[in-house]
């Protein structure tokens, strides 16, 4: 793995090293002698001969040694040249500090391609640029000038040197996690998110990976990394510029695509990553997960010494969407047995001053409480670490065996033990011994809460069985050449669009029962396709290059039944398409069967997203999309069962599974039209958009009422 | 006011006092002593002659000077017997510790009420029971035994003695605010939470009010005076128990009412008060509320010293409600000026460095931003307060000078500032000088998002004009006889619902278009029915009083147009009747026209709510309310103009108003009939749910098709 050489560099040329001690070129050099890095460290600069007591070298291609790594503090148009240099000795990889490039506009742009492109020349990865730096806390390799990162077994990567110094500044002061390596991962102008997760997922030092991110170059290798990553450790995630504000925020800060907020979230839900959007609950959440199993099934039980507490716990966290289900009656009995007669025992349990002369019958509560097989983890909230300071200093005693013997039990039954104390921001002893055990303990009851519904939430992905994709076995693939056929026509005639009777055509190769259709040159075409069609109503449509959007051209006529209703309709349209646009070409008309079955319309669309490619939408139709926003996302490839799933995640779903007496609708044939979407997306990346609207499920089969297909630039 | 001698007592008996320090009644005598209480305290225990030093009585009434509060450390069954003896001394009012009241079951809840009972006979009002205790911090009056709690600005009502340690602790810990009184208001026995608020409003050093509440025994008056009271200071308000294991656990607490959240939010939303779900936001945003004007309009500045801060807060802001406008151009050209070139200017401001050497240019940057005209307020995020800490020790001077040109700039333009910093938890000396000038500062990011946006909330409310309710002048009081003997015609039948027609009847007496109806005894009847309603088409209802569903019952038949069609539903509908219920008395069959004009269905209904009395309720039918819940709820009486607005406030109101190219309906009409169910509800306090489902609302006018009415208990 070739980042080893990088994130694991065994020597480190700093270019620009410098005796002035405000310059990051002496900084950087100061911090790894500090911190004593494990490695060799060259200063380099054709101005000096010694800084910090070490030799200074002109140039990196000077060095008699091996290089692994280039920490370049100098200005962005310096670059290329100096990687020129350390190509010559063979570096393998360079941190780029600088700013200037793609974050500033064009030029900065073309900067950074050109370095990219001198790199590449050189077999050198780079890291950055734009970034604070690089840190591997095992080995004392410390680019960042951060002083004081505890060591430990979490992974960071940040895309804001302020938000990585604000987790890690979190990290020191409220908890007793640490970092294995931190990366400003910078513009990913060469490496990239997932390459760098790769790696963490290998490192058996790492046992759980934080990201902050505000838009990712290649969204999908990213997930497909992630996919793997989370089967083994937990990703935890922020990703900012949801919001317009943000947006203009965040590209004005790396010049990183930002946007489509609700695929982002789908997507990285997919991947089993632990998605966050307040900063406040990332060190804790990732804490929790690095220090606690996940909750084998969704059932935790609340253990507090007071009702406020437990109450609001309760209620957040079935905002959460965590249960919090009574205990046993033989574990309520056994609770009753040692708790005052005013506590309660159901769960939440309020041991109502039960704990007041002894607070170690917190681990006897614990023990009886865990040991209800209904019961997967226990958040306890309240006052516990206080007793000895609040009430009586002889009570910290009680509070430390408690401590001692629920690190224990929580070891013991393998079920993860939350702690909640508003004495946390004191340090008591009693919670240091608890963070020994790796509990995690929180000041902050909201945040608790959060973490422990992440556990729950972890713990349901990862029992989730992680089936390959039931991708059929591609019959379509021979629809493959016509399709594409299809769309050079277009192409070729500077379309940007499918014609409707093109895209039908698409579809229907690809397997979709799409109703037959007719294209009619002349009013009596249209009366041998009606008759052809059965002779049933029928529904006539303009085709014109130049007609995008049919009905406002008048161009669309339905429930026609006679010949003399078909004739003049097709006159009727032909006259609005020329009033509509005396440029456009008519192609002529196309007739199709009027669908007749009742049912409920839904959309079925596609588009190719910025970061994470295709996505397949579906949704139910008219005001439900427009109004109540109700749609819901999924990334090509769509298996079937991914089809169900997503068919049943839409609020309105019981509309089509049959709410207040309807009959059923075939959902099942929905979930095809699904699949057959995205296998198109999929088969012709061309295709920009794609618009199935109305589509009519129906109690026995969907019909596709119109469709349109985009192209893309 | 009578809380005067309670809250504010000049002197205190202490029942059940001890010379044991494990006893609360030796700790709150010591409390009182220790904190210098500014009154007169007086021991009362028969088996003691001096407590601390002070004289002990054998009972109340043998404590020669007047005594204006007791507080009674004994068990619940003594209360009684203390407080008659209190009576007899003139004490004005007692603060009842003790629990196993009401929140422990039956024989509690009858030992409340002949306490209750007891202080009515005496005159004298009780705090509780089931409470911590109260505090006064003026006057040190600390009746709860919490020591080292700030003096300020803020007072609060908590029904959770853990949940007042958490948020006094957390006020101590974390910001510069302080509290004027505290109340353990417990079960709410007699003194009740709009009591207090009162008191509170009327309170010149109480500046905010912050309050967690598990149930409120009489939510109507509390709405009352909080309306009053956000006119004049903010109240922030957490309320618990909204879930249902939530509920679990506060009714084991306090045995108070929970319930109807959605009612709750609505309610306290109406009556301006800011209410928060998470408890991590109370002490801040109640921070930010008593220091600092609220917005003056909804266009907050962001200034940041990195990209990353920035974009989460303006991400945060923007799910909050916020407004985050780009700054004017000349706003813009004068931060140029100052800030290097890599700065972004539009809002977010990124200082991108520019106060590296010099961090009173955080001051100028506020200065120029403050006063763009369209900027009502700023939030300052990152690491200010840092430099000193993380750079150089001599950036603090810069960092002092900044701080306090920060904090004169507020107070000159009467905007105001909320500044998060990560160095918040190192107290460096800028940030306590911030705080001096009535600055919040707060670690979390989240937070001061949250803070702030209450600011801008808060001011929306303040700006809203507190018109009166234009109820109109009654004209239907003169239907309320009339509608009385409806009422009264069900209860002497024992029905605890009206029949359809008399629900209609009812209605159209307060001037309600309801289409015209028959009631007819046979066939024949219905056909004459028909005849005198037009000969047009009409349905057919069963009326009986068994049966409330009456489809269910095969009871209703749409669409008939002829005599005979007529006569045979009126068969039919007999005929299902019996089948479904032999024992059903058949008053007859309720004839009406058809309503055929198109429209959209809503669903208009009214219940009482336990804790606020009654509401009104409105959605559109069908599945938007059954699974997309898009309803509203509001508070009787309503008047026009919030008519109006509950109809605009459900999300699918585009609906309704036309959207997609369809016809505006007659939402005045729709605003109409709320007014008159809002009057129904308030005419007739029997009336417990009503039911108008549905309602189509049409281009003119709404027709009710069908109207249920269920009367209390």
């Amino acid at each position: 793995m070739e980042l080893n050489h990088i994130l694991d560099a065994r020597s480190v040329a700093v270019v620009g090293a410098s005796r002035n001690p405000t310059k990051r070129g002496y900084q950087a050099i100061k911090i790894l002698l500090d911190e004593h890095y494990d490695g060799r460290i060259y200063p380099v600069n054709p101005k000096e001969s010694r800084i910090l007591g070490l030799k200074c070298y002109a140039k990196v291609s000077d060095i008699p040694e091996p290089v692994d790594l280039a920490l370049i503090t100098t200005p962005a148009k310096t670059i290329p040249a100096i990687l020129a240099d350390c190509g010559r000795k063979g570096v393998k990889g360079a941190v780029v500090i600088a700013g200037g490039f793609r974050e500033v506009g064009e030029e900065g742009r073309r900067l950074e391609e050109d370095m990219v492109a001198e790199a590449r020349r050189q077999h050198i990865r780079l890291i950055g640029p734009n970034t604070s730096g690089m840190m591997n806390l095992k080995s004392n390799l410390n680019l960042v000038g951060m002083h004081d990162v505890p060591r430990g077994e979490v992974a960071l990567l940040s895309q804001s040197g302020n938000m990585a110094l604000t987790l890690i500044t979190e990290a020191r002061l409220k908890s007793k996690l640490g970092f294995t390596y931190y990366v400003g991962v910078g513009n990913e102008a060469d490496i990239r998110f997932h390459e760098y997760l790769a790696f963490l997922r290998r490192d058996p030092d790492t046992k759980a990976v934080l990201m902050y991110v505000e838009g990712m170059k290649d969204g999908r290798s990213f997930l497909a990394e992630a996919r793997r990553t989370t089967q083994e450790k937990p990703v935890v995630l922020l990703k900012s510029g949801r919001s317009d504000t943000g947006r203009r925020s965040a590209g004005s800060h790396t010049g990183a695509l930002a946007g489509g907020w609700e695929v982002a979230r789908t997507a990285f839900g997919q991947a089993g990553v632990v998605l966050l959007t307040h900063s406040d609950e990332l060190i804790p959440v990732v804490e929790a997960l690095a220090c606690q199993p996940p909750l084998e099934a969704n059932r935790l039980a609340i253990l507090a010494d007071g009702g406020g507490h437990a109450t609001i716990a309760a209620d957040l966290l079935s905002d959460l969407g965590v249960e919090i289900p009574e205990l046993s009656p033989r574990t309520q009995e056994r609770l009753r047995e040692i708790l005052p007669f005013t506590a309660s025992v159901r769960n939440p349990v309020d041991v109502a001053g039960g704990t007041d002369a002894d607070p170690s019958l917190f681990a006897d509560c614990a023990r009886i409480i865990l040991e209800d097989p209904g019961v997967s983890g226990l958040l306890m909230v309240g006052l516990f670490g206080g007793y000895g300071i609040r009430f009586a200093e002889s009570l910290a005693v009680g509070e430390e065996e408690a401590a001692h013997r629920l690190g224990r039990l929580s070891r013991e039954l393998g079920k993860p033990v939350i702690v909640h104390s508003l004495f946390a921001p004191l340090r008591p002893h009693a919670l240091e011994l608890l963070r020994h055990y790796r509990i995690p303990v929180y000041e902050s009851l909201d945040i608790a809460c959060r973490a422990v519904a992440e556990l729950a939430h972890y713990g349901r992905y990862r029992r989730q069985e992680q089936r390959p994709l039931e991708l059929e076995l591609r019959p379509r693939d021979k629809a493959k050449p016509e399709g594409q056929r299809i769309l050079e026509a277009a192409r070729r005639e500077g379309r940007g669009f499918l014609l409707e009777h093109e895209a039908r055509q698409l579809l229907r190769l690809h397997g979709l029962p799409v109703p037959p259709e007719r294209l009619a040159a002349d009013p009596e075409e249209a009366v041998a396709a009606w008759r052809e069609l059965g002779g049933g109503r029928v529904v006539l449509k303009v085709v014109s290059p130049q007609i995008l959007h049919k009905s406002d051209a008048g161009g669309v006529k339905l429930g026609l039944a006679d010949a003399e209703a078909v004739r003049r309709a097709w006159q009727e349209i032909a006259d609005s398409a020329r009033a509509f646009d005396p440029g456009a070409e008519l192609r002529g008309v196309l007739v199709t069967p009027q669908v007749e079955a009742e049912g409920v319309e839904v959309i079925v669309g596609a588009k190719h997203d910025e970061q994470f490619g295709p996505v397949i939408m579906f949704g139910l139709g008219g005001i439900m999309v427009e109004v109540m926003r109700d749609v819901v996302f999924r990334l090509v490839p769509l298996d079937r069962p991914q089809a169900a799933e997503m068919v049943r995640a839409i609020r309105g779903y019981p509309l089509l599974a049959g709410a207040r007496g309807r009959t059923p609708l075939d959902t099942a044939a929905l979930e095809r039209l699904l699949v057959v979407c995205s296998e198109v997306m999929e088969a012709y990346p061309e295709i920009a958009e794609m618009d199935l609207n109305p589509v009519l499920v129906q109690e026995e089969g969907v019909a596709v009422l119109d469709a349109r297909v985009i192209l893309g630039g």
